[in-house]
């Protein structure tokens, strides 16, 4: 590979079968719309199959929460050479070379196989998922007789019998075929899922440069399109799979828009197709590319993270958002975390304003579900679910499943972990003070800051004992401390909010009146509602010990048993597994730094720089990253602490959690927020991007021994170019 | 990591069971006498255990070459917590980080680990071979119990059971135990090898912390050091382990040395043995480190490749070499090929002379063997053997061992692949040239320089019907063609050895002539056989197409079957697997290109650059690298003839064989060839190091992205420090 090469892709070779779901999740491939695993064509002994399409979810009977559907699996590819079924596992592998092209999105693999008579062959895969037209899967395989002539059966079958693990989502499939005149045979997969109703169509045609395909329905729900050709000595036989995947969430009858997809793609041909798939990845490219020169690690690092949030964004729906493990795995169900808000969508407001703008409008669309759940719990206004799926209601299981012995957990997320309101108001005026888009946010964006301020007022406890508000049975960011009081990161988050709520009201009655008049109606904002949050700013209980000039994470949490982590070297696994979930609440141990997230967020406004060093010395030491959001928010934080070192000691161990499978877990999915937060720790650690009044700024603190890192952003509706040169800042 | 440590270390964490024979492979330790393999002290199912001797070989009975011998054991630590035996594959693992640091050649290990009732321990383990005391290998575990108190039992044996793949080298193999006053208990593994007649000591001694150490001889052949203790939570309890290797070859009494090691060892204490130890390491690196400024990547492939050639070098004797595969694993059975002087001498030869001598020594020494080659084939002279083992004679296999089929293939390697004795020769040139280390050239140089003449002068051939020398039934390094004829790489490079030789003879005779008189009149090398050197200089054949302005890798070689490489793609198995070995032959796929290898050790005597330029462009379309030697030469020589890309390239992709397992096939062992070849690349290729009269030049092509290079080399006795700024060659 030559450098380039380095820089933009994510190899493997020889195939390694210990690294099976590690490179199954790294190679997942999507377009916005869908996730599909980089799982073998031709299968594997305990692969993870798992084809994702956002929005799709299903509670199936009996179990706790809705999961989203694993799909007919679109990509089976079944080959023999002369009656011998190709596999790694079979034969002799005498070659294999697998390629994720970053710059394309595109998976390439070659294997050089012999089967046990001593027929050898060369297999090329090249699969796609359609960044031009969505619902479209592209695969093309081409076979090869390297040692003699020999017979090649090819079967493209869907794979009806897939579940999430032994889970079936569905009320019905069907399987079926279609044969016509004026085109090559289809195969369908037709399903309803039971609880959600969604309607879904997989369907796949083979074009093969030789032979006739024909369909076939004998294997129960898994039907195939077959080939058999006898192909000469290095005739090569080419086959394209193009599958497409269409949902009722889109289209009327989904049968229909899959035949007409398969129609048109057809008609196209996989060249044209990969033409038009390459030129949007292009794009993405130009606008959301960093480069760095002088460290090739860092570079493909925070090429394949860009990358994996690229992929789970959608284009074209604003109703559905990424869940924490993106579209990559089964891991959290697919459900929607404030990951999304305040890791992923970063990169996006910045370099994909109209990504951005999808996601926040989920939010929108599910203020329904975040105020019946304000209301369930006897408050006012919108408070977001900790978990989201299609239909914006709190989706956080209550209980873990039961252990071994019968044991189950309670999970308290859901009902405590709160600040995700304010993350994403956060968030929304993140996206609005950036890309300047008034009229998202006039029509908008507002309603979340203002309806979640709403919740806030009436969530806030006004203690008369000692004159200030509370907020008690909180979880922040560090959840291995579940329903304590007054959460210094929420607390302080809350007083910021409601502060920014004021200033929203007073700029919408200034340039917007009508909307504004409109809207705080709707919302019940009158002036004693105001007043009130007044109050609340000017009395919030921020703990903090002011002999030490330290924030509190929360009241007590002073108190605890101090735990050394270095005690517990070298670990892996996270401190409320080693210590066990209850016993670990008693101890100073955090998953993340609650005051690290909120010096991230809000900056200068924690305090000077020596009052912010101070209190990441108290909390650095006892984080155990065991959340993989963590690193990477440190590693932000480092560098604006000007904490070189740890800065980019933090943001090489953030790039190696999916790269490297740092944390043992990539099998379950990519960490989605691990992801964006290698994008935010570059951009707004290293490169210190930051709003000045009307007029953003930068405040290098590079990595030593990176020579140069350049970055586009979008600006109030235009792109800019950010090149920072070592040692030298420049805007 | 910081970035000086991840340019430092080679590191692994979790702990993947995929890696396992990588791992052991690449995290060997070694201090020039003894390799210890990176297998894990409390064994792990299906590890290959390795622990060899320089020199220490073993024909056994029935097999068909010797072995270098698989000690008995000396790292097995077994480890019970509570009763229950400690491994990766039982209980939880709630931790694991394993990192070979190159800078002290230290390999430690943590791990936490809970058992199946509950109890948590923290274990660490720290081990290296002694750079001070070569017979020594110290370890040192620590066990903290973390969740609470614990018992924990601790058993250091020598595991007497070990063999060479199920063949026993033994012809006795006792164990025993001495417990006495003023000393601790220390165990033994003596034994004698069933063919070579080496005696060997292997005996350990256990200091520990807290307990009584007792010696136990329970186990058949693995005696062990075993102490309880019941320690408090958070109490550490420290065991140092001290094992000597001792033999024959260096003492009358094993045993006996190998107490005098313990008794020592346990005197100075872990912490001083590990001070002496690091000390000896820092002057390893002072002298032999090449810092690249610019590519981590590059920088810790380069220390890792070092690293592995120090750790296999000889100190202290230079009647042993170093095999194929070091002492890293089993492959190739520790045998000495031409990987050694042409691949991993130069690094010595430029950074630690004292060293290169031991192995042009060990060449000297043997001698005696290699003119039992040459008169047993009819010939004058040495002709070294093509696999060498510690008696100097040919070891190399004449059959494969029979596969499935019972089939087995001749292996001609030993008859044919002549070229070796060359290699050597010019290595000693090498060597004396840079050194300027006249006194070991007089003494025992020269005697190999024109020993090796006298061999091919009675070897080349004399064509009377084209009145020009030969050299038929040839091997070149490209051993995909056997028994060819004219190979240009050996024709082309005794044609320079005899002229070479001659000019020893000058220099001999104007400033030793007593003992240039005694050495010629030794080796019979009258005027005589002076004149008929040069005629063989004058008119030794070198097949070349002189219309393309060619070199033809041997006779007929332009006539074979054309192979497209790109055909096969992609491909990690060698050619002559997919083809089959009888096949290769007569196809124009090549292993390494003989024209490659020829340009890089004789640089412009082959041709312009143009010239040389052309031949590349002929050769290396068809070279499959199915030998790891051959892509750091292909790097050089790129480097050289202005082809940047592809000598990156190459570089790195050497750098990957091992480090990566490129090949798949580091479970047998370091590929030593390409760890010094990577070497010979940067110094040679990038840096264009070479020599011009008396002095040195830099011709510097360094890598677009490298800020710089700097290495120190011995010229003429003296250090010398090179430092190439990017773009601005200086000396």
């Amino acid at each position: 590979m030559t450098p380039k090469e380095r820089a933009w892709r994510v190899a493997d070779a020889p195939f390694q079968p210990g690294k099976l779901h590690h490179t199954e999740t790294i190679y997942t491939l999507g377009n916005g719309y869908m996730g599909l695993r980089g799982t073998f064509e031709e299968g594997y002994p305990g692969a993870i199959v798992s084809t994702l399409v956002h929005g799709l979810y299903n509670h199936p009977a009996g179990e706790l929460v809705p999961d989203l559907v694993n799909m007919p699996n679109p990509l089976p590819l079944t080959i023999e050479v002369d009656g011998e079924r190709f596999g790694l596992d079979k034969g002799q592998v005498l070659g294999y070379a697998r390629t994720l092209d970053l710059e394309t999105a595109i998976l390439s693999r070659g294997v050089l196989w012999r089967n046990s008579r001593g027929t050898i062959v060369a297999i090329e895969f090249e699969r796609f998922t359609s960044l031009a037209v969505e619902e479209l899967i592209v695969q093309r395989v081409s076979i090869r007789p390297l040692s003699g002539p020999c017979s090649i059966t090819m079967a493209a079958s869907i794979d009806g019998t897939q579940t999430n693990f032994g889970v079936t989502q569905w009320g019905s499939l069907t399987t079926s075929s279609e044969s016509g005149a004026g085109h090559s045979p289809r195969i369908f997969a037709d399903g309803l899922t039971a609880q959600s109703q969604y309607a879904v169509t997989v369907a796949s045609t083979l074009l093969s440069s030789v032979g006739l395909v024909t369909a076939s329905e004998e294997n129960p729900l898994q039907p195939d399109l077959g080939v058999t050709v006898a192909l000469e000595r290095d005739q090569q036989a080419i086959f394209d799979k193009f599958s497409a995947i269409c949902t009722s969430r889109r289209s009327d009858s989904p049968r229909i828009a899959a035949t007409q997809i398969l129609e048109a793609a057809s008609a196209r041909g996989f060249d044209m197709l990969r033409v038009a798939h390459c030129a949007e990845w292009a794009q993405y490219w130009h606008d959301s590319d960093i480069q760095i020169e002088g460290d090739e690690a860092a570079q493909r690092a925070l090429r394949f993270a860009t990358y994996h949030v690229l992929i789970a964004a959608p284009r074209h729906d604003e109703h559905v958002s990424i869940g924490a493990k993106t579209l990559s795995g089964p891991g959290y169900k697919g459900h929607v975390f404030w990951d999304t808000e305040l890791f992923m969508l970063p990169i996006l407001t910045f370099t994909q304003p109209k990504l951005a703008r999808n996601l926040l409008m989920y939010r929108y669309h599910n203020l329904a579900g975040a105020r019946h759940k304000a209301r369930e719990a006897g408050f006012e206004g919108a408070m977001f679910p900790w978990e989201s799926t299609d239909t914006g209601e709190e989706t956080t299981p209550r209980w873990t499943n039961p252990d071994a012995e019968g044991k189950r957990i309670r999970i308290w997320t859901g009902d405590t972990e709160q600040h995700i309101s304010t993350d994403i108001a956060y968030a929304v005026l993140q996206f609005w003070r950036w890309t300047g888009d008034d009229e998202f946010f006039v029509k908008y964006g507002a309603e979340i800051v203002l309806d979640t301020a709403v919740f806030w007022g009436t969530r806030a406890e006004y203690q008369a004992a000692t004159d200030r508000f509370e907020l008690r049975m909180q979880i922040g960011p560090d959840e291995y401390h579940e329903n304590i009081d007054n959460s210094v990161f929420t607390n302080s988050m809350v007083r910021w909010h409601l502060g920014q709520a004021l200033d929203v009201i007073a700029w919408l009655e200034a340039k917007h009146p009508a909307a504004a008049a409109d809207l705080l109606t709707r919302l019940g904002i009158d002036s004693t509602r105001q007043d009130h949050w007044r109050r609340i700013i000017a009395k919030m209980y921020i703990p903090r010990d002011a002999e030490k000039g330290i924030l509190e994470q929360f009241d007590g949490f002073f108190n605890l048993d101090p735990v050394s982590l270095a005690y517990w070297t070298p670990r892996v696994a996270n401190m409320d597994y080693i210590l066990g979930h209850e016993p670990t609440q008693h101890t100073k141990v955090i998953k993340q730094a609650d005051v690290v997230m909120l010096m991230a967020l809000l900056g200068d406004d924690v305090g000077t720089v020596e009052e912010r060093r101070r209190n990441w010395d108290y909390y650095y030491p006892i984080v155990d990253h065991g959340s993989s959001l963590s690193p990477s928010t440190h590693a932000w934080v480092a560098a604006r602490l000007g904490l070189d070192a740890e800065a980019y000691d933090l943001f090489m161990y953030a790039g190696s959690i999916d790269l490297e499978d740092a944390k043992g877990n990539v099998r379950d999915g990519i960490h989605g927020a691990a992801s964006g937060g290698l994008w935010e720790a570059a951009v707004f650690g290293f490169s210190g991007l930051h709003l000045t009044n009307s007029e953003f700024k930068v405040d290098p603190r590079l990595p030593a021994h990176w020579r140069s890192m350049s970055f586009r952003i979008y600006f109030q509706g235009e792109q800019r170019m950010i090149k920072l040169i070592a040692g030298q800042p420049s805007g």
